[in-house]
């Protein structure tokens, strides 16, 4: 019997309608012929109500005692759809994190799962039981409770899935799969049906919010096939998996862009060995991550140097650079804070030539400058002033033929 | 250095407010050289909510996940606590009533505590911690989440100090101790510095609710002192403990009172053995319980028989008896639901005479007449017509002397 690890986020167990709705979706699963195991999130505004209450308390609240508050939200999902379940005569049975023994380390708010102990799970599916798993949630190895910090409970589904060898890991959203780029912008965007680990890191990484990068991460280690469905309607959502010969050979699988994006450029900087390092080593320190980085040798004995930052971490950074302009001997400093990033992201580019160029040119014949470039093994990257965002996304969309 | 363990109802806490007062209390109490364990109920009001989401869903929900579900509510109030003792500079660990293995069986939502793990909390103690316990709730055998049932927290409060050896368990509450009687209705009713666990039991289960009566019977069993205090001002409250030399000598402790009671009255039933268990077989089948019982042999060969039940289960009990009228061979059966219960307890009355024919004559003098009366060591009940509440209460008061 196939065994599925389902996981239904915050919306769509947001309500006892909707948890009811979440019910009748599993119990059609089961009367299909699966085992299945399902992971839930805690009921969208909970999870807000609990951090307001403990920040009334105290901001930061204590670490471990956060963890134990916020671990009831999950725990208060688990039970309603075990009543849901059982109300609608399908035997089913919840677990906390510590229950299951989703062991992690000590890591209080961002706990990483290190084993699970699947025996009483696989001796409830043995029963016929459906098992409704807390996400988000662990237990260390001293019987404190853990949770898993932001996007935990995909992670939960993924780790499950893997420790008990599930064909799939279906991660229920308040979207029907990933598109070739946001339907929102571009109307005939497309869903995929199918997109491999790799890209589907590079599309998470760049604002495509479907999925949390370390879910995918996790299922991409240990080889989990994925899938992204719609909570709300029906539909075969996009199978996120390994690449394989049956994947579609698309050159490029989707586009994705971030607007959060600004840039800072260092003019005039003494040219000499450790130079980046001593620009970027106090920008990290203040726990800033620096994106694309470019560096462009002057004529003189001297470099422009440019990075790019979260928006939010502009002024900060700025302020930062402001600070060592005299050690570094900088001429000027100047930034940018009105600048967004399209990428291409696609396995086929791999082994083809002349993505790269055709990207440029599409974008040059519309008028519009590209201010920085990196490119990966499968992803192509530009960094263009925001007006161009939309323009841009759509005639990339258009030329690479992506809505077909 | 002492150990007490002390219980904060959902009253006391049920606010951040009052949280952050209840943490003050702790810390006070601590800084007097206290080693202190804390066990604490749901915020006020989330029970009923969590309770209303389930019933939304399923009712009566599934016991076992329901159990899962209203676990939640203390888990909330001892990270909350956690949070504000450490916030105020005071170490703190909570524990759920898994983490700190209260065993219980596996009668959900009426779970019974078999054993607690003391390890632990005797190695925070050590460390200087105050160790914070969700009440109402254990584990079973196998890992499931258990509740206690109603008053729960205070069963928890005290097999902890049980369990623990504690010096005192303090149970605070929004009253500020046990009275002679009901403040409300007689004015100079006095607060009791000390009663024993008996008379706490008569005092308890007659409407005095203080107190659960089993925890009462718990702290009795193991012989834990319980303070009842105010959890919002200062004062010693009232120790419950065994009978003892020290204790005041009073032959009366205090009047409970119960208005909650109805009297049905079975006319001219025919008088051979059994008849009691013919009758009263049907009402306990229905749940419904009796409490006092008088049966009058009269001239012919029929009796009179008559009992009290809660007033709620008055008209359950009138069409039970009625359809029992033939078999039974009964002429009539009367009812009254407006009758009151009035009980004078005490320890002091075993060895003295004439407090009872003190009381009926007292009660005679003010025209009050009395139904029903029953005996017991520690306690004399009388049944009047519920019009006499007050005053009997009031001149009973007077006469034993309960205001000095």
């Amino acid at each position: 019997m196939p065994l599925i690890v389902q996981k239904y986020g915050g919306t769509s167990v947001g309500s006892v309608e909707r948890i009811m709705a979440v019910a009748k979706k599993i119990i059609l699963a089961k009367s299909q012929g699966n085992d299945l195991v399902i992971v839930v999130s805690a009921m969208s505004g909970e999870t807000n109500r609990l951090v307001s209450l403990a920040k009334e308390i105290s901001d930061p609240p204590n670490a471990r005692e956060f963890d134990v508050l916020l671990s009831t939200g999950e725990q208060v999902t688990i039970s309603l759809l075990s009543m849901a379940l059982e109300a609608q005569g399908c035997l089913a049975r919840s677990y906390t994190g510590a229950q299951v023994h989703i062991l992690t380390d000590s890591s209080h708010n961002k706990a990483r799962i290190i084993d699970i102990d699947d025996k009483k799970i696989h001796s409830d599916l043995k029963d016929g039981k459906v098992v409704v798993v807390a996400g988000f949630q662990g237990v260390d190895e001293h019987g404190n409770i853990t949770t898993l910090g932001r996007g935990g409970s995909d992670t939960t589904a993924v780790a499950l899935a893997a420790a008990l060898k599930a064909d799939e890991c279906q991660i229920y959203t308040d979207v029907d799969g990933v598109y070739t780029t946001d339907p929102r912008m571009v109307s005939d965007a497309r869903r995929l049906e199918q997109i491999c680990f790799e890209e589907m890191l590079e599309m998470a990484s760049l604002g495509s919010k479907v999925l949390q990068i370390r879910s995918v991460e996790f299922a991409s280690k240990y080889n989990v096939p994925l899938r992204v469905l719609s909570a709300f309607e029906d539909g075969p959502g996009t199978l996120i998996t390994i690449e394989n010969n049956k994947m579609e050979k698309a050159l490029i699988s989707g586009i994705a862009f971030s607007r959060d994006e600004a840039k800072l450029t260092l003019l005039g900087v003494e040219d000499r060995p450790g130079i980046a390092a001593h620009i970027l080593a106090p920008i990290s320190e203040a726990n800033i991550e620096v994106d694309m980085i470019i560096q462009n040798k002057g004529q003189d004995n001297t470099t422009d140097f440019t990075f790019t930052v979260h928006r939010n971490d502009y002024n900060k950074s700025l302020n930062i650079l402001n600070n060592l302009t005299e050690s570094l001997g900088v001429r000027e400093i100047v930034g940018d804070e009105q600048i967004v990033k399209i990428s291409l992201v696609g396995v086929g580019m791999r082994s083809h030539a002349g993505i790269a160029s055709t990207m440029f040119k599409t974008l040059s014949d519309e008028g519009i400058n590209i201010q920085m470039i990196s490119t990966s093994e499968i992803k192509i990257s530009v960094v263009v002033d925001e007006k161009y965002l939309e323009l841009g996304v759509r005639v990339l969309h258009d030329v690479f033929g992506l809505q077909e």
